[in-house]
């Protein structure tokens, strides 16, 4: 029988409790990307709970097709840590080495017709390296559920994803004689920063994928009962990491002997900056980080740069990234430096199939908590389940991305970000549903 | 009787040994300046061990005095590593929060004249942030007493500066009945970045000081047997602290509504390294360190700068601050953010005396290790010691700075750097016998 | 009997001929906006052989509200040369001083209802600072009508816009009985840098005005018989000229006395190019001229910067001008300099009217040579015709702005640029018609 | 009969008075380097009106040797104005082209011995691009001298040495009895921004030249009696003009396609200021010029910068120099740009001659005048002279440039500066008398 959330009752209280539950044990200890190891193997233990199929580790993810892998000593930390808090040395182990994300599978059980589709969804997992507010005015702080891992805070809805997802799974597993098909769930490690849905793209994961959705929690849908079915101009977006070598020197007594690699690095950001505008469409561009930690008696001799171009088409995008690597070399020059550049991170445009959203819009009238369905909101953002659409699409499935309304406490990535948890089991009913539908509609085709 | 060092001897080659030994142990266990807590410990226990009169802690440092303190994180990591490494938590927990150094003072017993004179010894303590260099070309590392400090390394010699320190309180400590007056032995911490010596040259330290010796192992002196009895052209500094406080926002949402905190530093940084030129005397400026590491999509709201600033002459290290003070308002103001300037460390010109050079040099034609005995070499850098000369001199006092000569083999605040530990005895045979003389000399007045 | 210029016949093809006389003419002695002394004086002499009424000098001009003005010395050798070009002294000493520019009235003396409209028509009357080129591929060079005035050219196509203007002018006054109404003609001096149109949009010029019929040759429309009917994305603009005034000191002898006013614009530049994008939509920003010409030995004491915002709304705009003010101050400060910003030019966001851009657009469909006629096109720059909209737009009348299609030769502003000069008398006849149907269509209401 | 000008008479006070007004006369007619066509003409006219020996024009300068020449338009603007002048077309005609400048040759006529030496004066004779001041205050507004010629003056008071040249001459040419030998007089252009020497000191006129005399009114030798017989810490110098190429597109439409000539001068600017200092000697750097001027909707495409670099030993310019070079191409690559670097002026480092100096300095002793006599000042900035007296120097000659001390109403270069004409007649006699006592010196070897 079918969970009926609408109206509430007991059963309906307990699921949705038990999500906001998932979720703020996740707030409680969030991970950074390539490093959700306590994430994963806490995913992994409700899945195990639920006897639900699922794939993880080198079996899912080829180490060459990670981008943005944070620096070795970061990841011994974290899985010591991760270890520490879960006991499960067995699962953690598996992936050390950044093998984070697991793919869950559930195959409905109703006869299946020849044309039983097989259904891609995604999560994405990681938090983000904030530190998060400590005072009484944050709910997670006052509730109790404030990030415990210094620095890091789910302050982009990641942990709210998580726990839909569960939803989701769960109420697929209890429910496998209700729909056929083939349900594929990819919790996605290292969103922020755009890095980690390339490597599952180009996977067999998104092979006769007929369907795929998936969301996110807030942004332009910022009021609960919002959902837009689709999602447009998603930026292209590159990360970029630049790295000027120089040669030290005694800033006192040699100082014309130094190759100033900060010179070269500063340079390079004011002019990167200001990348002239590009007439075919929206760019951005921004340097996150600049870091160059000598003594002031020397002439610094190294100098790191963080930064991301945008693109509101991927050539407006491209032409962003072609500047930075003019600029680079240029600024490299200037200073008698030599240079390096490495894309740590970045996706494409995508376009949502306006049939499927138009499907899944239809579900959502159909849940009296969706107070507002639109047809699609703007993004004006990056995403990399750009890099999942693309590839669903190039083989003929159909893709979108939904934007799941909650009241917002502060704009995401700020330290006072929260968001509205009744949200999570209406959004987990509505994939529920559509996979229902989805299922329905395509055997009957 | 008096030591005789010039003739190898058993006595004199167990006492070179010693310093030798002294030295390596030293070198073994680096610490960073304000941090120096082993060595401090080492150093005290030295002194209980010959009974030495040792004066440490709050009661020789005023908190307020101190500059470029680093932040607490780093401190109580310190502070454990020493306990750890030392087991002297009686001596360390007296140091906490960044009370090191010590004053030794040792009293002559010989027939005191109303004229016995009050000579004040420096010798610096702390190491510098470096990774020294692993390989077997590198002596340290060959011998075995390379830095088991990861990223901290004593490579300007204040290792060798200590066993010279130690050498002659030895020696001192064993020959009380030779001299009369007070001899006091500062071990300063935090010579690099020239922040410690300030909050000891206000003190009771210097005052009725009628003699300071004090010096440097290798620079120009760098051959063996060289020695330079007194020091020119040290460049006044300052050392800047710079942060900058801008306002993040979403690179891609809404870039219009951030202040860009990295902006600013990167302009600060390069106007402050076009500052001009000064036709009054020799000018220099560096930024050592810039720092802004937050994520590529958000507008850094801070960035962090630190920087020297030198002079010839005090006039011309004061113009440079002004400007560098000037080019930070503005940078700020350009990007909308507010800043904060903190000096964390500097030292003023300064003049050794004539006359005290003069006796010392002749000190060290007694000593046939010392082939090359000049009145003066230059320094063209910075030392914190010009705030401890300026204040005896102030006193009425007379001080000096001496190079000792040593075979280097790479420069100072190299990787590679090592000195000829030959050096050792000698050189804490000419402080020996230079006190000996100016108490003999004096007394007779 | 109203011209028929659909069919090719002797009468037309001399109507044609004459106005590609006229435009080659002007073409041949292009002048700067403010100096158009000949341009103006020239087209009186039409308005005079035709018995047209017009007003010109003080008469029509607030010199408070010109913006952008020249130089003094500039002016006086444009005034001498204009005088000896066309002899006309009478005419170019009420001008002088910058009064350039001419309205031409005329009133159809059809039987006049009540509501006989008043319709005002705008045409741009400058040119370029431009060298044009001396190439026997460039048509005005082969035919031999390229530019008299060195570096000076209509390289925007304003000579064609004067040659339509008398067109339309000729034709009214040679058929006023066959409308009622007021016809008003603006010859307009300034348009480039957009100075001159905001002089006009405050006087009783616009006031009472029902209709508005403005456009441009070529841009978008780049094919002969084209047509736009409006024109969107006007985009606002404004026009900025900072001096930094510094103070000069040798920089030899005494490099540390000087203000850098140089360096202070530089710094300025730099971020100014660096202006974040806005999220609410399009911005430009250009620094077009710096400059500081002093001797190598002296540091220098003032600097020019002439740039432009732009913006897609006016609020956009804005942010870009609020944000280049603050970088001044900043650069400045930076510096130790003053400064001064002068608002020099601009022009807001306009909006064609859309019942008029209909109305336009079916009298051009009924002209033969207007073989593609389009509702609007983006004009993606900046125009001060905007702000005769606006006024005219406030004032309850209606506007629009066409873009008139031609072959072009090379792209607006560069000195191979020419157009075709059949659009010329099919362009008159459109604004004539479209004037008689308007009289028409308003009297019967 | 020598000239006694000790004591005041009324030969004294005409040829004191006559110097005065050939300097005045030259205040009111300044011109810059290469332009000198009045200058010259008159000096000539005075060496015809004396029947001295004089060379010049193409005779005297090859065209190729002259650095920094001013563009064509500038130089016929400066013939047709000299013509206009001096009405002398026969003359400046020959200098056309920016050949100016004269060498007078006066031979004694004392019985010659073999040893009769070859003596090289040289007097500077160009003006600065400065705007004299034109108020009360000023002495040559007050008593009618000022700078009738707009945006030039002479600031650097080589007024005065050709007046003192012109003296000498005079004095010799009447006294040719008196002394044997040859005595080259050399009115050099072109001495500001250094360019002129180089193209003399590479001739004949420096061949088999003994002694070389020469100096400069004022600056260290600010009072009127004082004088210093030779000058040290001649800064070497480079100047240097680079243009940047790059490519236009309009601001609004099409931003992306251009390549900012300007804004890689700005980079280029910021960062030659920024050239890090140099521990073996003084250096200087300082860009004067900067000019793109071009509309503000146009990305600029070209850019042009002049700069000087300076050392006080060749090295340091050199190394200055060679950073200018990298930091240009760096600058350039940045924004896609080409560019090209041209050497405009400069001079080397030189060294007066001790022997020499001593001799002049005995000289001044004897004349009352003088009563202030210095072996050395500094000069602290640069003079092409160092070409003519290494020139003259690495032919075995002897050389030595004097401070001429006389009172200065304000710096050198300054739009208010004047100096006491008194100094005139004075210096004019030292040289005649040094003139003669060297070649009595040298025929008595």
């Amino acid at each position: 029988m079918k969970q009926s959330m609408e109206e509430p009752n007991e059963q309906n209280d307990a699921f949705s409790s038990n999500l906001i539950a998932i979720r703020r044990e996740l707030h409680r200890y969030p991970e950074l990307g390539w490093q959700e190891y306590r994430t994963t193997a806490r995913i992994i233990e409700h899945l195990e709970k639920w006897g639900v199929e699922y794939h993880f580790g080198k079996e899912i993810l080829d180490a060459e097709l990670r981008r943005g892998f944070p620096d070795e000593s970061n990841d011994k930390k974290a899985v010591e840590r991760a270890i520490k808090e879960t006991g499960r040395e067995d699962l953690i182990e598996k992936m050390t080495g950044g093998f984070t994300g697991v793919i869950a599978v559930i195959k409905g059980e109703k006869t299946r017709s020849l044309k039983a589709p097989t259904i891609l969804l995604r999560f994405d997992i990681d938090a983000n390296e904030l530190q998060e507010c400590m005072s009484e005015e944050h709910r997670p702080y006052r509730e109790d559920f404030v990030s415990q891992h210094s620095g890091v805070m789910h302050a982009c809805g990641h942990d709210g994803h998580v726990a839909i997802g569960l939803g989701v799974i769960k109420q697929l597993q209890e429910n496998r004689e209700l729909f056929c098909g083939e349900i594929r769930v990819l919790f996605q490690p290292a969103e922020e920063e755009v890095r980690g849905a390339v490597a599952f793209a180009q996977t067999e994961l998104t092979k006769g994928v007929d369907y795929m959705l998936s969301g996110h929690i807030g942004l332009k849908a910022n009021r609960l009962g919002m959902i837009a079915a689709a999602t447009t101009e998603f930026l292209a977006t590159t990360k970029i990491k630049v790295t000027f070598y120089g040669k030290s020197s005694h800033a006192g007594n040699c100082p014309q002997a130094g190759q100033n690699a900060l010179a070269a690095a500063c340079n390079a950001t004011l002019n990167i900056l200001g990348i002239s505008r590009h007439s075919e469409g929206i760019s951005r561009v921004n340097v996150g980080t600049l870091c160059a930690d000598g003594p002031t008696n020397v002439i610094p001799d190294y100098a790191i740069l963080v930064l991301e171009t945008r693109g509101s088409t991927d050539e407006v995008n491209q032409y962003m990234q072609k500047q930075v690597e003019t600029i680079c070399e240029g600024a490299a020059t200037m200073e008698g430096c030599d240079y390096k550049i490495e894309i740590v991170g970045g996706a494409g445009c995508a376009q949502c199939n306006d049939e499927l959203a138009e499907f899944v819009a239809e579900q959502a009238s159909t849940i009296p908590f969706f107070k507002e369905v639109i047809d699609e909101l703007e993004f004006s953002a990056s995403e990399d389940v750009t890099e999942l659409i693309n590839a669903v699409s190039d083989n003929g499935g159909k893709a979108t991305y939904m934007l799941i309304g909650s009241t917002l406490s502060a704009p995401h990535h700020n330290d006072h970000f929260d968001f509205d948890e009744a949200v999570l089991a209406p959004a987990a009913k509505l994939f529920f549903e559509s996979i229902l539908a989805l299922c329905e509609e395509r055997s009957q085709d």
